[in-house]
């Protein structure tokens, strides 16, 4: 194993729970030393998060933070950006000015305009952009992905996609809600912003395919919500394969509910995420076979603890991270990372929702 | 429990699968007497098909078979329609005109006009019509729609159905599959007819509530195909409420997977198809609870066995037919027994599909 | 389908849930016509219950049935014995007596002594004897049992089978609870009577293996019962296999537990009763598969209907009667029907549980 | 958060399993920083394995690195004991000698003499001694301790645990076959000492008794295996309860499958480790409730990730490693962190098994 990457935080202080998991997931395997912060605007604010989390350098500006460890012989070389998602683009812009490696929460920007800015400047840009599409580093989503590129399903024709969740079923004040459920903070997008792009990237990951066009029915239930709650998506690729995708976050009793299906003319997949371990493979006309993290069928390479000894979400995160300072130490993005292609996707997404929306979820093509 | 009641059967030969569904749903509580039919239009195949299901009388032709049984003193009392799609209206006609209750397997007939015609039959007539919407008759559907009735979940919001098979994602020639795949027989809907009209009137039954419009994206998947195969829906109540389906026939893996989900503002339910005895209940902000057949907190009156003894498919057809025979024994519809007017909006439905598939998924009303 | 059995039914009168369920397993394939019945030793009640379950003639005595049945031209071909434990024995004798086949529940008798008797008594009559373990005839049994016989888990080493109930949890006065916890009604045997015999003929169907021998630790938790509502049993097998069996009437939440796996050095299956339809295979070193009835991979001939149409209790059930039909035609009992050894077998288990139990759970052979 | 507690370690070189695991769950809540270790007995392979691992201070002796350290003004404040089972006593008398606390895995020792000599050193030394019983440190393993305390269950009367996996099914050479198969470096236990310790001290913790009594029926399935690869056990309380325990490392399909089943007068509960955030209870006559970790009805106070974002083994893991730096923190160890008197039970228990199997499994007391 390689010297720590020195890594720093921008967001993340307390009461956040996203700063703690990149926190946890930077050090799980050890590949990342958390050196620096500007955990929150408020310098008092900052200091103590920073302290808390044993972070040594705080910063209570994000900028000067970029400027001051770009300058140090030894400053961060990536940084993690947790912030509310507004402050995503101009902080993720700032380090990759200094040539700092960005790992970024999702969605990208706040608004599509944003993406496109932010995606000139990682492509001028040494450093590399990394999006912490989380879901997508479980081990048998890869394994899913893997499967369907070797041609195990045959053709695509069907794509069923869902991300449901109850925390904002009623109006709340938590800090977690109010930011999420604002538009000058989170951006255009609600559900679909915050688990909507999750959905839409993790179909996009495992099928290979980016549906060319979709037809959204977004709602918001709870009365005064200014942005969306709930989704309803149709899909249309241009293989001839469909879609469904449903993001909620009223649905009482839904914990966290991302689910992926896929069927094609030769088997279908399914994975769940309360069973993240588990994927189910039905080749068509044989018995269902239920495929393991690091069990028999398994076509990943590493893996921390046997099968049978549950990996969950920080995990999937840590791999995540993992395989960012891969990237980071190699130079090279694999294609398993997401990065600013798929952050620029997802903003497109967002924005092809609520044109749809507008249109009384008319057909919009995603990237036009 | 009372005598038997005199009943006939026209379709269900050799070969057909829900002819000898409706024969044991009819023996299965001993309500009913199966002494006539007319299994085949041919006349050896039918005088077989009798024989072999133990049928006294045999007939070759449903009309004469409606004609003679009305003329004896010990002729049928009701007929089941187990033919193929577009025979259900011409058979259910002629024993409603003789004053025969019918029980007619769904969709309710090939076309809408069609489906008005016998509405308006079946308003005329003294016998009563009888749908075999069979999922609405397990306990925990019956279960679902009373605590939505009595309001434990709220102001509805959420309404996912889905319906998925596998058993069409080839090109098939089996008896079941070539009629099912033939609009001469099948009429306009495939999927949508043949299971789509199932998900749609569970839904309408555990909600209480009608779509007024829909967006429907149809698909035929296999190759050469007349009708679809797979159907995305969207679905919009006056209430607010909004919803999704899937019904699909191509998706390798899916048994028979129907599925209902429903969430208001204070609770969500959810019910599958192959645990049909399990309704999963998740009051906001509470542990969510096992709801099972027979079991505590059972709404339901009676059972054949205690909870924990599975009952499944062949017992919902029969508790449909067991409905039906005190129906007729009363000569009152329960509001739980699907009928005439279930079977009419289904034909709504199928129609409204087909509407909107044309306006390349634009929304429809479901009832214009 | 060749003519119905005349058949007719001792015991099983208002109140009697196995009353029920041997007639609906008698309807529901149409190879029986219950024609005859001794349902109460009351006059009154067996009339009324007669009548209430459509059945023509009624007795008030068994013995007299038998008598007036046998010399009948049109009388019964087979008798259903549901009565009580204590009284399996002389109905089931009164009626081999006249050559008159009988289906009796199980425990065959109260004692050992009279299951010798009546195993003496069967061999010597030309009538069938027919013990209704009807879990032995779930198709998904059956599939374990022909892949164990066909070698595909190798050589067999453990064999775990538990059968766990709760509504013997608390003192109960129910007619049901009543004559189960009386030893002078249910013989010398609580649970390992009324369901530890279910699971033992289930683990010896299944493996094809007896076990040589047994240690006992049986409890009596409710206070005042007399006989056993917990036992622990741990088993071995001359071929070198260890098993254990629990069977609890006491375990709250635990409806009608039934399970069995079974491990070679090959690989493993695993059954539970409340997913009666589903066998989870797992080769050693291969991904687990899921069998489900008339599935891929299924070993049985016919079915009812497709998988995915799930099928239950009452289903397995009439399996059994389907299959004595059958055997009650040909004049063979076919090796997976569960007959007079049997119940034989299953008195010598809770004789052996019995001797162990009060030796402190010691070993004891399970057939001296 | 305090600072950091220096941590050495001893054992866990690589290709051990449970070394890296120990790392990740220090490291996870940043609580720990791993300084110094003895990986391997081999100065070489030690130094490398070191140098992956990220840690500063190589020895090959353990001796010599709990002097060293013990000298040091920045020297260890804590040791994990990773090593196979043998060396776990001479390893934790050292560094409890030098007044180092001492997290250590289980078994305790490799002897029950040893386990008392421990015990004596522990209880001498001011340094804590804390026995890795993962499992137990599992939220909803804490919420059923916590319930069952508060006599949700009522009286306990069965204790229901297996823990059953499938590795060792065949004979192997790995490395961690290698030494759990042999008697020299693993102790008297095979199965039972492995894994067979943690289900006896999970069933312990839960439910806050020991059992008086032990009946164990040991078995070598794997023709040349020294140790028992299997175990069928008999429990009983001096309350009044019984249980059963199944120990096993033959049995295929079986990953890692621990599971926990509680029953008392009023409700269950019910456990299973593939889904450890899931914790079933049924309150006797309601309906059965899913409790999950941080959900609704969760006695646990803090969480890392809301409910829905799974966590797994590490995390269990981990939870054990910062209730350790808690207690070496704070000097006192809090009732649920497994310590000296657990390991000390824990070799009592294998005695017992082996007491008993001695005597073709009948009854020992398991702590004479």
């Amino acid at each position: 194993m390689s010297r720590p990457i020195r890594l720093g935080m921008v967001g993340g202080g307390a009461g956040a729970m996203i700063g703690n998991v990149h926190r946890i997931a930077a050090r799980l395997d050890g590949r990342f030393d958390l050196v620096a912060g500007a955990l929150s605007s408020d310098p008092e604010r900052a200091a103590t998060s920073a302290r808390d989390a044993g972070i040594a350098r705080s910063y209570a500006d994000y900028a000067q933070m970029a400027r001051d460890e770009a300058a140090r012989a030894d400053g961060i070389e990536a940084v993690s950006v947790c912030t509310p998602n507004h402050l995503h683009f101009p902080v993720a812009q700032a380090f990759l000015a200094q040539g700092i490696h960005v790992i970024c929460d999702k969605p990208m920007t706040a608004t599509l305009d944003q993406a496109r800015q932010l995606a000139d400047a990682a492509r001028a840009s040494d450093a590399l952009f990394i999006l912490t599409h989380n879901y997508s580093a479980y081990p048998q989503i890869r394994q899913a992905r893997a499967m369907i590129a070797r041609g195990d399903l045959g053709n695509l024709r069907l794509v069923q996609v869902e991300y449901a969740q109850d925390w904002l079923a009623e109006d709340s004040d938590s800090k977690q809600a109010a930011w999420r459920t604002d538009p000058a903070r989170a951006g255009a997008g609600g559900a679909i912003g915050d688990i909507g792009t999750h959905a839409f990237q993790l179909a996009r990951f495992v099928t290979g395919q980016r549906p060319e066009m979709l037809a959204a029915d977004l709602t918001s239930f709870v009365p005064g919500r200014a942005l969306d709650d709930n989704a309803h998506i149709l899909l249309r690729y241009s293989s001839g394969a469909r879609g469904m995708m449903w993001a909620s976050q009223v649905a009482p009793g839904r914990e966290n509910g991302l689910r992926l299906r896929v069927y094609g003319d030769k088997g279908g997949l399914e994975w769940q995420h309360d069973t993240p371990e588990t994927l189910q493979y039905t080749p068509f006309g044989q018995p269902a076979q239920i495929l393991r993290r690091a069990g028999p069928g398994s076509l990943s390479e590493g893996s921390r603890v046997p099968s049978g000894h549950p990996e969950g979400y920080l995990e999937g995160f840590a791999n995540l991270y993992s395989e960012a300072a891969d990237a980071i130490r190699s130079g090279t993005m694999p294609d398993t990372l997401p990065g600013i292609e798929d952050g620029l996707e997802g903003l497109h997404f967002i924005d092809a929702c609520i044109r749809s929306s507008k249109a009384d979820a008319g057909w919009v093509r995603v990237m036009p």
